[in-house]
């Protein structure tokens, strides 16, 4: 770490280092930013959310909330003056203890699903699913996977802050989750979030490690997940995209408005989407967001597709009360079970020792001008094909082409 | 709200509001009560009980616990000098968080069983059952429904206490909490738990709310638990009965005694009888008690036929070392696996924002005469009919007379 | 208890006692010992140590952690400078509430083991099973029994020091932990954890009770887990054997190095031995040891045959970030699944009340003549019989058989 830096410890379970409240300002540091910035963490007690601790990281205009306990995923945020994620069902941040994942046939981790961004992995990030794993004895065991993985509900063992005290001030949230247990896959988060007073943007910058001394497989999804202001009716995605598909029926028949979304809509049934997108041909880079009826508001995530090449879009537009989401959902892979992206060839296999970087940005525009420079820039990678829209069930994409 | 209460706030997770110890008493608030009460809360540490939260109600001759923590149950009560509750083989209040409702064939829910009075359901209260479910994508899943569903290992999310500063100064203490998932039911349960300085008994106004945009089964089953010294050899359980079977053959066999208890018996097996009591020829309301051996103390339960329907009594009076218990349990239908319910007519179901208000009274006599007062109420509706008593395991009521 | 004795209790549940924070130290309690000692107790935050209570006793030479919260096993030890426990891929200790002990097939017990002493039981301590039980009706039922049981992931409701201040100065720590719940076995694990200032030994007085007026089955088995520096290339195991036997094909091929060790393996398939140790003529107590590479230190355990008649070796020498490790076991039975050690007649079980006292000392040796006297001890026992080897995998002992 550079001399230009402070940097705090919040949680080191290896040391039995916890910090309960935390709080600092540019004030504190005596840093003389344009732009004035707090960290702040709190323990919240009672009801679901007893025991879960929260770091809020407030850089201007954009403040956002990291839950170690979850995972290190980010809960909520707000920019200018709007709120960024949804309203779920379940009020949390739920405590990962209340939380029982193989509930329900699978889908426990519904349980505790109400985080804008939530990372799916490490082992699986799909869909419940029977598995077969090495046990102990090196005998083929099955064993259920559970709809989305662990990763979400493991708390992180190591928090820390660090702050740039040169300009531009940067300011991170490191923090190590491990999924691990004896005979089975040691796969370690690191994750550093990262933004700048005053920036409209963060940035996750993960690395998933196998710690083990054998291969091990992962999945790493990034389930970025919208409600209102910034969905609503008319509000559109948008991202440069090479080939389109339906992953059931239901998606097959809303494939012409893939695009748009309605009101909230008692009674709907979720449609998803899966894809492959398109990148900058220099970096490969690319660019999916969110738009606002009205054109003036966007969340945009940017990432590479050597990182992230598939894409996965989650249509949820249900009534307020029921869940009105959708999911913007960059992967290393698609969310169908396990084995199925196993035979397709997209599950990864880390070497021992070896790592995956993924890096996420999650950028905000709030004008009319912001959002149509973010369009420019989609347009410009779209240049290199048109969209190739599958209007079947395409049987490498998805189990349900059969 | 009156302008002649007082309201104190003592969690409320939307608002990040959790007070862990609380303590008002009538003569904190000037109030010039002829019975002293009090209202305190305080929050447990070790064993399985680290992390409960216990609000307790004292209005002079009758107190008791209410565990937020546990779905706004009543953990335990004292009235006069005597113990209301039961001696279970668990000794809580036990955390939710070691209650693994899936373990053991789906009946990890007695790993926390010990409280006096607690709700089954809230999308089901009976035994454990393989059940279809819609979805995400709207196709019928089979899953598990634990034994008496989830309700009562759920935490309050909002809890609040009032008093009334003028007489009877009542004091109340409410509480929410959500059953509730994305794709899947989202029922709450308002509580409102009333009781009046110097009054021998308190009531539970509770409400389930259907907060989705979907209509939603429910269950609803108050399990009111009693052991020592209202149970005990002699004890004697009254109610007007206008039919009463036996739920299996155990059952069946102890059918003549249905209404009398033995001494605590090693190794007996519990006996179950379903019942449907009559009710008041105006209001349909009914009451039912247990009454010690001396017939000087009872335990009284008044709720409305409406509201509550069927009833189950629950025998077990086995060793005390096992958990010598009885349970009176009003309900919405009988605690029989929900498929078998559901065939039988008697699962209720709520449209979008619909309610259901279901009310329980809980009132004590400390003397022979309050106790035989109790008698003549239960006589003068018993005389509408003659108990019709079911010599064979009926089929419209029990799974087990296939 | 003596006059000679101070007494602390540390947590009660029943009186809702609870200390967070305790320290004694001989000097606090003007206690003259020649060694200095103290305990301290401590309760840890963040990551899945979160809510976790620590005992440390430091008796001069010898430190050992006690976790209250995980059924009073003990976390770690050092001695003179070295380590006493292993590095599992784990990094605990974790809170019971983060283990699932029925995922994976029923191995999430393996979620919370990084332990060097964990007791596996009550009512089983093998692999995962489907069993019958009786359940509230009187009736069979299939429930799944998880790896190693229970106990190890229950909190004690009841722990307490205490010093006596007459030399030797004994140290204990006792706890009680029940594994309970209506209708089924009520297990409880009475311990006192006992030291004398000075010593290189502390021994594990366990009491297991039967606190149902019903029969009830038990199982108990102490996985005492070592990695460096007593295992390393070149360690060895020792112990008066009666007869040695593979539990499957991979334990018979290293059949002839059993009780020598490697150096750490990437790789590795764990390979498990099942004994018969041989017993001291008069007092049927044995020894049995781990030694470092340079016979220089050894951790012995010492115990009685009565009590723990069967012994299994379990060696895991992994890669060191896979759980460099090996288990000597001493138990009432081999680790099999249940059913089968209920047809080999090794289930024990307990009248109403009855219990069952097993002792394990830990003694350390510091030194190559301590070493030796260790061997010469063992020498002197290994003179009834020479070791039966089973080159086949035994019928009697092993499911694998068949």
């Amino acid at each position: 770490m550079s001399t230009h830096t402070m940097s705090w410890v919040l949680t080191d379970v290896a040391t039995e280092t916890y910090v309960e409240n935390f709080s600092i300002t540019n004030e504190d540091l005596a840093i003389e930013s344009r732009q004035p910035f707090s960290i702040t963490k709190r323990r919240l007690r009672g009801g679901l959310s007893d025991g879960v601790d929260l770091i809020e990281v407030v850089n201007g205009p954009l403040r956002f909330t990291i839950c170690p306990t979850r995972g290190m995923g980010i809960w909520r945020g707000q920019f200018q003056k709007w709120d960024l994620g949804w309203k779920s069902p379940v009020h949390g941040p739920v405590h990962p203890n209340y939380v029982n994942r193989d509930e329900l046939g699978g889908i426990g981790w519904l349980q505790g699903f109400d985080e804008w961004i939530v990372r799916c992995g490490l082992n699986n990030n799909g869909g419940p699913a029977i598995d077969k794993l090495l046990d102990n004895t090196g005998a083929e065991q099955s064993m259920a996977l559970p709809l989305h993985g662990r990763i979400a509900n493991i708390p992180a063992h190591h928090v820390a802050v660090t702050v740039e005290t040169k300009a531009p001030y940067t300011l991170t949230v490191t923090g190590l989750v491990d999924e691990s247990m004896l005979f089975f896959p040691q796969l370690r988060l690191q994750t550093e979030i990262k933004t700048n007073p005053g920036s409209p943007s963060f940035t996750l910058r993960d690395r998933v490690i196998n710690l083990r001394s054998q291969p091990a497989e992962f999945e790493l999804l990034y389930h970025c997940n919208f409600g209102q202001p910034l969905l609503d009716d008319g509000s559109k995605f948008r991202a440069p995209v090479k080939r389109l598909a339906p992953i059931n029926d239901v998606a097959l028949k809303a494939i012409d408005r893939w695009n748009t979304y309605p009101a909230p809509t008692a009674g709907v049934i979720e449609e998803c989407f899966l894809m492959q997108l398109l990148g900058d041909e220099e970096t490969n880079r690319t660019i999916a967001l969110l738009e606002s009826p009205g054109g003036d508001k966007a969340c945009a995530l940017r990432f590479s597709l050597e990182q992230l090449p598939w894409f996965t879009l989650w249509r949820n537009p249900g009534a307020i009360s029921d869940g009105y989401v959708t999911g913007l959902e960059p992967a290393t892979d698609f969310p169908n079970a396990k084995p199925f992206e196993r035979a397709k060839g997209r599950v990864l296999t880390l070497a021992p020792g070896e790592s995956y970087d993924a890096e996420l940005t999650i950028e905000l525009a709030g004008s009319r001008e912001e959002v149509e420079q973010l369009h420019q820039e989609i347009g410009a990678i779209q240049q290199q094909s048109q969209i190739q829209v599958d209007r079947e069930i395409p049987a490498d994409w998805s189990p349900a082409a059969e």
